[in-house]
């Protein structure tokens, strides 16, 4: 089989302005889309999910994944999807049991806590993953080339905590117990946890992910020092065994690390096309600091609205927005590469977001981009 | 009445090796102290809270106050006290009723959350913190000057946090619903607040609390831009208000944002002694940003061990203590003023933590701190 073969299996794609951002490279406005965007703020998912009975009926489910997936797009001009699917699935094919209590976070069923539990972790096999490139190749062929499609995991370090937590933590005790005074049983955990991630997201690729994204959404629970070797590294371990293209085309990875802001110099060292950032982030400094040149090295920026901008009125939304895009300036135009931005939020759009609001962002980054962009021409 | 015949009332101070630190003066050692240093993870803690009945049980009787704050300094090497009570006192005293429900966070009867309770809300007459004050001057009598008495209050911002969302909160949905929408109740809250807290720490000072301490403890939630509008202007509006002497004796002032490493260049300009540091900064580019040259103006930095390190056995506390210490590097010594360090945690220290690994802390810090010097002077 070749590459050319493969290719037809999707409609070509419409919308490319997403991809092109991730590669640095000038498109016409800001592409956008928001972590969590197929979400209990649409009712239409929400109606969905009480059909597929749980967040993991609804994950598991291809036509129900594919179904919500599509959801946002619907609504909303956004310029990306993203698979429907949890962080933590890779965890659960190990083994640990995953499930979601009804308006609680996830938990797992076996916690991994002492020697016995970290000797009895391995790679998972990609076949208990199934129900997730199942769910990549259907959205794929559903999204019928309208925008790409980004595969995720979570990273290393975040998936640590929580298979060590048991469940979600606000003091991350017992995983940084385990860092602290045991840190051979962390490093064995996140090796681990590297190669599933890497070979999880490969797969996804393969599925026909056109993009992937590693979400390290508790690195920034770490101390300077611990994260750049409980976390960064093991980032970089994933990253260095991705797939870089796929069937002729390149897929850009993008890296988030909530709370990562201390550390956006050491992150530029990331063999990642974007680097995610929250909102305390200032993005005028993270683009001098690692956005590049015309021409030169760097990487793409993508956020960094606070979801709560979104309980605004539309005038004060409007003017956040234009607050974002104008922190980091115009981007690069013309041919070759330069400093890129994709807008999203900080972090996952809340379940309480009124639906209307939305649209009044997502207008609001493509037509106040766009100006920028005519305003820089002159 | 004059300077003379008021600080005869106390014991002088035997050690003064924190407010040296405070003011960038050279000591023989690091300084350290913990904040929450009095509280759930000591036994005796436990029985006099038992005792009292609840935490406001322990905060409102002065005899409990005193003997609560002092327990730590009988266990431990201390450097300084801090006064037990807790942050929101002020907005209490606004008459919105604070509670502490077992096993729960603090909790106000009434929530700010509209133009009536905005407008209704006023500096509180100090007469309604008179048992903080008391406490304040207790605790310092029966210090007998083995330790400096630290003052302390919630920042504007925090203080706010929490009036809005009645209670703790993960996303900060409320507070900040309240500062997107209506930007201008949330600037009339703030200023009351920080004329609130200004009037408050003074008091506490002329009490007998010879250093005072403004935690933000949620500073670091806000999206850059609204941090230095909403939170950092109204630290500094707390600051301009401050008195900087009494009765002849300097009075440091500490600024604490958890999660403000983002912010650190800017909090420079803060008209405040120290800064306080979490886990997150590097503590050597804090000291290159912040800490100043000897002779030139410059800030103490605080800080920033991650408690958690804690539940580590006692070399790996000794290893983690050795590395903060190292990172700041050898502080100022000799005349005049430079670069210090007090040695502190990043945030509060947990209620798990075990008794005797606090020992192994402040030992290691004041062994490893006098080695370095001695290092240093070679």
């Amino acid at each position: 089989m070749n590459a050319s073969n493969l290719t037809t299996h999707y409609a070509p794609l419409q919308n490319d302005s997403f991809l092109r951002a991730c590669l640095r490279q000038a498109t016409d406005h800001t592409p956008v889309w928001l972590m969590r965007q197929a979400g209990r703020y649409l009712p239409e998912y929400c109606a969905t999910r009480a059909v597929a009975g749980s967040f993991m009926g609804l994950a598991t489910n291809t036509d129900f994944a594919t179904e919500v997936t599509l959801q946002p797009l619907e609504r909303y001009a956004l310029d990306a999807a993203i698979l429907f699917s949890d962080i933590l699935t890779v965890p659960d094919a190990m083994g640990l049991g995953l499930s979601f209590a009804q308006g609680e976070g996830p938990r797992f069923a076996t916690r991994v806590h002492d020697e016995a539990t970290v000797a009895a972790l391995a790679v998972p096999d990609m076949a208990k993953l199934r129900y997730v490139f199942d769910a990549v190749t259907s959205i794929r062929k559903a999204l019928k080339g309208r925008v790409p499609l980004i595969g995720f995991s979570g990273s290393p370090w975040t998936l640590a905590c929580y298979m060590v937590e048991g469940k979600g933590s606000d003091d991350y005790r017992l995983v940084k117990s385990m860092l602290y005074s045991r840190p051979d049983l962390m490093h064995r955990i996140l090796a681990i946890n590297a190669d599933a991630v890497a070979l999880y997201l490969n797969t996804q690729i393969e599925a026909g992910a056109q993009a992937v994204m590693i979400f390290d959404s508790w690195g920034g629970v770490l101390a300077d020092g611990a994260f750049q070797e409980f976390s960064l590294a093991y980032t970089a371990r994933v990253l260095a065994q991705l797939k870089k293209t796929h069937e002729g085309a390149t897929i850009p990875s993008i890296v988030f690390t909530k709370g990562g802001g201390p550390w956006l110099q050491e992150m530029a060292a990331l063999d990642c096309n974007v680097l995610g950032l929250d909102w305390t982030v200032n993005l005028k400094n993270a683009r001098a600091l690692v956005g590049g040149q015309a021409g030169g090295p760097g990487k793409a920026l993508q956020g960094n609205l606070d979801p709560n901008v979104l309980f605004a009125p539309p005038a004060a939304i409007q003017a956040e927005v234009a607050k974002v895009l104008e922190s980091f300036g115009t981007p690069h135009s013309g041919a070759g590469t330069g400093p890129t931005h994709i807008f999203n939020l900080g972090h996952g759009i809340s379940q309480y977001t009124p639906p209307e609001n939305v649209s009044v962002l997502v207008d609001a980054v493509h037509q106040h981009s766009r100006r920028m962009r005519q305003r820089g021409s002159i």
